[in-house]
């Protein structure tokens, strides 16, 4: 069980188990990728679950570690800290109120805890997946970067997304009929349900239907060609979830999508691992033949305060992800359909696609801009279709 | 000298010495504004300073805490972090492989270390000023913001900045005639040239002075309309540094800058400071009259992973901040002069302004849009202004 836990929800039972198995205690050390080849030393992710055997001796250690700072007088004080490492060479550390929830699935350790100031927390494998202050951020932009980029969604997957967020954000979208989520873990739904009703309330939609079980097989056995859009809600894609971000996998998924279907998947931090991100915009180029694009926002929360997303369209009719084709605010209801929205416009969306120039000159080359060959020869008022609002930042490519 | 250290050089002698005088111990504690007044819960920043005494006791205490995680045999291990204390509730830990600097001036501790992942990182009052990762974001962003939104700036005022990074990215403007720096503590001008050369550097252009001394009695003796931009890198605006966003102060900074010259303020998190941005923006727009705007990027080693800022044009010629009158890919020798630029772009200037749904709430009302207003009066093709090439992204405002 050591490596790199779910983000947000876990997936396969079988890509959990393919992980790491190096026996390195502390905060890094090495480890190898599912397929048994070494990882380059910035991707071995912070081995949260290391304490885990100490954690049965200590009762104030759960999962992760805790730090107790030093008083003035030397002693300890009883200000706990949850300490949630992220890569080698950092941790985020964040206050405990009090300790909810400790469990364990046959897959990973769940604990929830309430912080002093980002609210409820839930850690999967000793790695903070969510808080209630920031999920909104995570949860609006992997759901609407994809939904709001194609007209009128009508049958939409979810893999992992276990807590229930992802599926709260597309119920905004009264063209979907049908949102199939497919989780490996129950334990996580469960606790969620009990610990994070604003996150669990997307369960109650009846346009869902959940399959816990192994996400590989159910796409093994959907019928080709079913979905508008596929939302990956995955673990990190090093170590253990490795095989979710292998050509083999985005077969499965490319074929399960309609021609000029979407998908979304969790793509890590263009601070942290941009080799990582060629990787997957060079598999999902060859793979997905449509448009594939890297997006980004800001999650405090998360290893260097941001998390990318990867967008890419099916080979079929073209998806301009640049300019949302559906913005969400003239979808009828969706501003306010259960809780508000709090994080993602249709300005944001746009936003989402700017890169800073580090990461455009490791990323550009990568990514396949089909909407801005079609719109070049388009030499006619080529701005036109993209004329919004006063006070909106246009795209015009 | 405790309470909020300076972000990135320190500024003024008299507002450091007015701040919180509490003897609290521990991550948090009560505290005053330099008026008294006092502060809200959330804007009192973890005292970093609190450990100094025991730092005398202890070789391994330096500044701010250390956490030395558990081993498996219960014996605690040689890796050592840097506990960087952000508000109360949370802390950001970073590796250390080398101490290089301690020292301690009037103002200020000063210590810089080799980390094992953010390369060397500044440390002032026991905050990170800077690391050589991700300097980048915020020294391209503070300066090119202002700059680049105004025709040809001439004469420019940085108020802070000891380490040399706001003046290296000036002095890519090649307009530019005069540039004033006013930093009150020479030991953060001296250490940044021995540790962080990339950084001082910018002292180097011969068109820079250097006055050490306080800020305000700085601003009071300039000239009156004197300055195209000012651009404040100060410390955070809570506690000792709370002068820095009083009206009297941007008063002297209004004074100081010609008609339709513009300041850059460094203006706190989205995500933590809504309240205390409201105020700064409030403040501005009565005080500067022309376009006041705030604007944001992403720093990983700043509390909640992004830092703000505040941009205000004083009466006079308007000042468009949404879209750069002065784009950097245009200015001869910009991209390339001294280190290459690695974050800034036209594009991540127009997405800056872009707020997620719950800061525009917030703010949007606070701000003032000079540039829409009088872009509104313009019927006749609104957009041509703003028209760049293919794949750039445009402002309609």
């Amino acid at each position: 069980m050591e490596g790199g836990g779910a983000r947000n929800g876990s997936t396969t039972g079988a890509a959990r188990t393919g992980g790491s198995g190096g026996d390195a205690a502390g905060g890094g050390g090495g480890g190898s990728a599912g397929n048994g080849k070494p990882l380059p030393p910035c991707c071995v992710k912070a081995r949260a679950a290391a304490p885990e055997s100490e954690a049965k001796c200590h009762a104030t250690v759960v999962s992760g570690w805790f730090t107790e700072p030093r008083s003035r007088g030397g002693k300890t004080s009883k200000v706990q800290y949850y300490n949630n490492p992220m890569w080698p060479g950092e941790a985020h550390s964040l206050k405990v109120e009090k300790i909810l929830y400790q469990g364990k699935s046959p897959y990973q350790e769940v604990l929830v805890f309430e912080s002093s100031t980002y609210g409820k927390v839930l850690v999967l494998d000793g790695i903070v997946q969510l808080t209630d202050k920031d999920e909104c951020a995570y949860q609006e932009m992997i759901t609407h970067l994809p939904l709001c980029s194609i007209p009128s969604p009508k049958k939409v997957l979810v893999i992992g997304g276990g807590d229930g967020g992802v599926l709260r954000e597309i119920c905004r979208h009264g063209s979907v009929e049908s949102i199939d989520i497919c989780e490996i873990d129950q334990l996580v739904i469960d606790v969620c349900k009990d610990f994070f009703p604003d996150l669990s309330v997307g369960f109650k939609d009846p346009r869902v239907r959940l399959h816990v079980g192994d996400a590989v097989e159910f796409l093994r056995n959907a019928p080709e060609g079913t979905y508008d859009a596929i939302i990956v809600d995955s673990s990190d894609p090093i170590g253990p979830a490795q095989e979710l971000v292998e050509k083999p996998f985005f077969d499965t998924i490319a074929r399960a999508l309609r021609p000029g279907g979407v998908l979304c998947n969790q793509a890590e931090s263009m601070w942290l691992h941009t080799h990582l991100i060629q990787d997957m915009l060079s598999i999902c180029r060859e793979t997905f033949k449509g448009s594939v694009h890297y997006a980004w926002t800001s999650v405090p929360t998360y290893p260097s305060g941001v998390i990318g997303f990867l967008l890419c369209a099916k080979e079929g009719p073209p998806v301009n992800f640049l300019t949302p084709a559906n913005p969400i605010e003239k979808l009828e209801g969706a501003m306010e359909a259960g809780r508000d929205i709090r994080f993602y416009n249709s300005e944001m969306h746009r936003a989402a696609f700017v890169l800073p120039t580090f990461a455009r000159r490791e990323l550009e080359a990568y990514c396949t801009t089909i909407e801005r060959e079609q719109q070049e020869e388009t030499t006619a008022e080529p701005l036109k279709m993209n004329i919004m609002p006063n006070s909106e930042i246009l795209t015009a490519s």
